[in-house]
């Protein structure tokens, strides 16, 4: 089946561009001796992951329990989930991976770090713990290489937790600096660091450039997006991710509205105004020639991973043809 | 269960609260004679659809096929699908649905209405067809009564079509002006107009105060969010529906990062100033007294419709305690 003869609207992979996506960005860090452990929070497919992990990653990265588990189940055997995560019900299902798989996570203060050692050691397993760092996002972390190395040091010495180094999220100028002091901080106290890991799609060819950084974690890096076209990491050729969807009504000679949002390539005049929830609103004033009623445009979107997120399933396309219907096995995951 | 025990994120419905708005707003528009075709993007679920039939609803309102679809299946007779239907395989799918239930839809150009009446003859089946009309959204809609009453004639003729009326969203001060107009030119033909729907929950309240309104369509009335809030349509004691979520993370004294977004009711003062995936990120620097790590808070999303399309299940409790967990059955139909 050639891909114009899908209903719309529907997520389309080029997987030809998928594929050299995956290998690039693997032969990139394999040549300067980073870990690649991409995120897979950007395609929730196991599928993916596999390929991700035949091509030379360590593991990979997941966000939400929800999410490692589909993976686990999958056969995915080494997963990172850099979040604080609390509470009874979500510890238990932690316990629960970490017999299955090698899992890994991070946290950014006591509490975590103690509820965490109190779930292992009634589990009786060894479960590596990373500490959380802020280089600048502001989001979640500790705030400053002294707090680091002290939450490093009261991992080590918790029972039935290994401290697995730092993380931080996204690669930034502080992030040789931070983590250098920490480091010094801690080999004073005769405790090595195994591990820096970092990550970002708009960073990901400027990770050799950190000095420090053991392993990257990426996830757009193999679709790709508006956001990841504007870093200038990707180029539009390199983008495997569309939308297809059809122009359902045009009011006005200059107004549209389709199923969807983003940059429509075949139109890149066309100005995405606004959304609701089943239409996107388009001015093609600027349009030399103007989409009609029932055609068909493919859109990049601004933000590959939310749009999974919605789809329950994607379509992989070679050449334009349909090779594989792929379920976002993943996806909706809150907890 | 209490939802205390819950884990988190949830999605918590007030059952009390959810059937008191059910029943206010149907009471409302009864006394003024006012069809009722709730909009049932809002929840997704087929019993709360058949708790508003039951109240007195004539029938739904759904945005997408795959909506319809699945409230068909689960025993609902009469379903609104205000939207361009184009192509074969769309069209195909809603014959099937109109061979099973009352479905009428809408067009707002020639070229919608030639498909549909093209499908309906092959499938010999009658459809009502409403006149999409912009009375001032510019989102879809022809742009003027003259235009609209053009529409209505060519779908009059059209075999197989039935022209159903206008239909246009949100009620505005143009629509009385637009409808009696368009129903003027149409009865100089001998054409009568059965239907002029209309919708939106902030001014469900003033529905009575258009003259020309013979239906309306609500969808966030029964379970509200900030932006109801906002418009002044509900208050806080009504709203029914809320997000549970536990603070993962305090980075620094002002600063927390926890599972959700909106109104943090426990914390107004609190202000959630950016999001990602997985974190909201909220200022607290002006509450009294501040949430710590592991506190779960109720929150009051800015537009619940979008948070039922992420969410699988939804829990409805009643005083606190459980009593059903809710498949959002129609969620995630993206075409």
């Amino acid at each position: 089946m050639h891909l114009s003869e899908l209903e719309t609207p529907s997520v389309i992979i080029d997987l030809d561009r998928l594929e050299a996506n995956i290998l690039r960005l693997q032969n990139y860090l394999s040549h300067y001796g980073i870990a690649n452990r991409p995120h897979v929070k950007t395609h929730k497919i196991p599928a993916i992951a596999h390929l991700q992990i035949n091509a030379g990653a360590v593991g990979i990265t997941c966000q939400k329990l929800g999410e490692a588990e589909v993976m686990a189940e999958a056969g995915i055997k080494d997963i990172f989930l850099p979040y604080n995560l609390i509470g009874a019900a979500k510890l238990e299902r932690l316990m629960n991976l970490a017999r299955q798989v090698r899992m890994s996570v991070t946290a950014d203060s006591e509490i975590i770090v103690r509820g965490l050692s109190a779930a292992v050691q009634g589990a009786g397993l060894t479960l590596p713990v990373l500490v959380e760092c802020d280089t600048g996002a502001k989001r979640c972390g500790v705030q400053s290489p002294e707090a680091a190395a002290e939450l490093a040091r009261l991992i080590a010495r918790s029972p039935g937790l290994h401290f697995g180094g730092f993380m931080t999220y996204p690669n930034s100028e502080q992030l040789d600096p931070f983590m250098r002091a920490a480091k010094h901080r801690l080999a004073e106290q005769g405790l090595t660091v195994e591990c820096v890991s970092g990550g970002g799609t708009p960073q990901m060819w400027q990770a050799h450039t950190h000095r420090e950084l053991t392993e990257h974690r990426a996830g757009m890096y193999l679709y790709g997006d508006r956001y990841t076209l504007r870093s200038g990491a990707m180029a539009l050729a390199d983008c495997s991710f569309r939308v297809r969807a059809t122009v359902v009504s045009r009011p006005t000679p200059d107004m549209l509205s389709l199923e969807g949002h983003g940059l429509i390539t075949e139109y890149p005049e066309a100005q995405i105004y606004s959304l609701s929830e089943e239409h996107g609103h388009v001015d093609i004033s600027r349009c030399a020639s103007k989409p009609e009623v029932g055609e068909a445009v493919m859109i990049i979107p601004n933000h590959c991973c939310v749009v999974t997120n919605l789809a329950n399933e994607v379509v992989g396309v070679r050449r334009g043809e349909v090779e594989v219907i792929w379920p976002v096995a993943a996806r909706g995951q809150v907890q």
